[in-house]
């Protein structure tokens, strides 16, 4: 787990990390590692890696005998209007750098290895699925859950590991081992931000400098309610009123939504008197971003 | 749990069955039978059970190290008109039957056990869950490949048993098993049916003895159509005109549908010139009925 040179990388990725393309392999490469008596960690994700995949696969590394990253574009989680086209596709990097934490295995299956043509079976949620991003991003959560649902039955792992950047999805995900009894321990790392503030995020790469300085306007929002909170507000609306104030100074950035809500049921409340969850959506030139924060008294 | 005799539960102690109520037991139970190498079979019931259950049972225990049934009237499987509460609950005598041919385990958890309040994810599934029980029962499915899949989390069974009585529900199951990725084999056991041809189902125990003699046209009327094609008749049109006809002569059964389908698909066929689907439902008094066969030239 030590740290490497960028030339033991290279060696890294060819000699310790398996690349695995197929539903056969895999399978049967985890069952040796089963038959072992070894624990598995899973740490999915798109590809397109930054710093935030990066803690995630090493806290696997550091909890778990075996770590398997998967790699996939997953059509099902993306809207008609969204993004999958362009979706940034950068596999070389991310095999080196997955290979750098020590991942054991990158599972990066084509979509038709995924999904046949004869696929019919969706994992639908009601509850912590429904507000926010549920709203603005119809389908979105179906996809997620039922992509994740098909890694976890595909990779049978003993704890997988989620970025607290998508809060709301690791509630669905949560949610969604315990309605269905999946024996697995559901991990979320905190963020991982630029130095400037912006959280990580794939979607980052699309924008151009200019729109990097605007989208700041998130978590200067974010850490703006803590701070009025921290400083003894209570009162939901007037952080909101502030809040909308600061976006208002930046109008090329097209606010979705900024909600106060319970961690755990995304209730909006009315006064910030426990602890709250603070989550923001909004589109800055062609690129949605999401960012979030735990406050709270 | 209060209305056991004393009688079931001795006998079922005699054959070294196991009352399992809680996730907990049963999690620890089959833990060991797991960790011995032992393969483990799931025969998943609603109880009141028949000897068409009995024979997934055998056929699990003899195929299967440890065999599991499962003792459960899902309630996300009704319509809000459909008989949960008048579901036939017979736990006692059920439990005598499945400990006589070998069960090894039966769980047979409160409603409470499986479903939390908060319980918000459920299977959706198009294609095959579509036609037929899914236009009659809408939701149906979803109950049944909800509650499936919870126990094959839960039991993580190497092959679980279903009948072919229910035939589309074993066409759903096999088809959310592929799209899942579960390591799952699925078992689909013939239709038992009693002397006088009546396929076996508990909801038969509703019948009054002449509307047990009326329901006797739902095998008439499937037995009638395989003698057509055997005969030579390859036009759908034609058989199910027939068909019709004969449940014209028992006007006190409401035929709800009788179709020649693709086995795979279920989609209706116009001519049967190859293995095809004969599926009927029909209430018969305030019992509603299925039945199917497979016919062919």
């Amino acid at each position: 787990m030590s740290n490497r040179s960028p030339a033991a990388t290279e060696s890294a990725a060819a000699m310790r990390t398996r690349l695995v393309t197929t539903i056969a392999v895999l399978r049967s490469e985890l069952a040796k590692v089963r038959r072992a008596g070894r624990t598995i960690g899973l740490v999915p994700t798109m590809g397109a890696l930054h710093a935030g995949h990066l803690s995630l696969a090493q806290s696997s590394c550091v909890e778990c005998d075996f770590t398997v990253a998967t790699i996939f574009v997953n059509p099902a989680q993306f809207g008609p209007h969204d993004d999958f086209q362009r979706y940034p596709r950068t596999l070389d990097s991310d095999l080196a750098a997955l290979a750098s934490v020590g991942v054991d295995l990158v599972f990066a299956p084509e979509v038709l290895e995924v999904y046949r043509p004869e696929h019919a079976t969706y994992i639908e949620m009601r509850g912590p699925a429904e507000p926010l991003e549920g709203r603005f991003r119809p389908g979105h959560f179906r996809g997620v859950a039922t992509v994740v649902l098909k890694l976890f039955n595909l990779i049978q792992p003993d704890r997988a590991y989620f970025g607290q950047k998508d809060y709301q999805q690791s509630l669905v995900i949560r949610r969604m081992v315990v309605d269905l009894d999946l024996p697995i321990e559901i991990r979320v790392c905190p963020i991982v931000r630029e130095p400037d503030g912006l959280a990580m995020s794939s979607r980052n790469a699309y924008l151009t400098a200019h729109e990097h300085a605007q989208a700041l306007v998130l978590h200067r929002s974010l850490r703006r309610a803590a701070e009025m909170v921290a400083a003894g507000e209570r009162d939901a609306k007037t952080v909101l009123a502030e809040i909308h104030e600061l976006f208002a100074e930046v109008p090329e950035v097209r606010l979705q939504y900024f909600v106060l809500t319970d961690p755990e049921t995304l209730e909006e409340v009315e006064r910030v008197d426990r602890k709250t969850l603070a989550a923001v959506a909004a589109v800055v030139g062609t690129t949605r971003l999401i960012d979030n924060l735990v406050i709270g008294p």
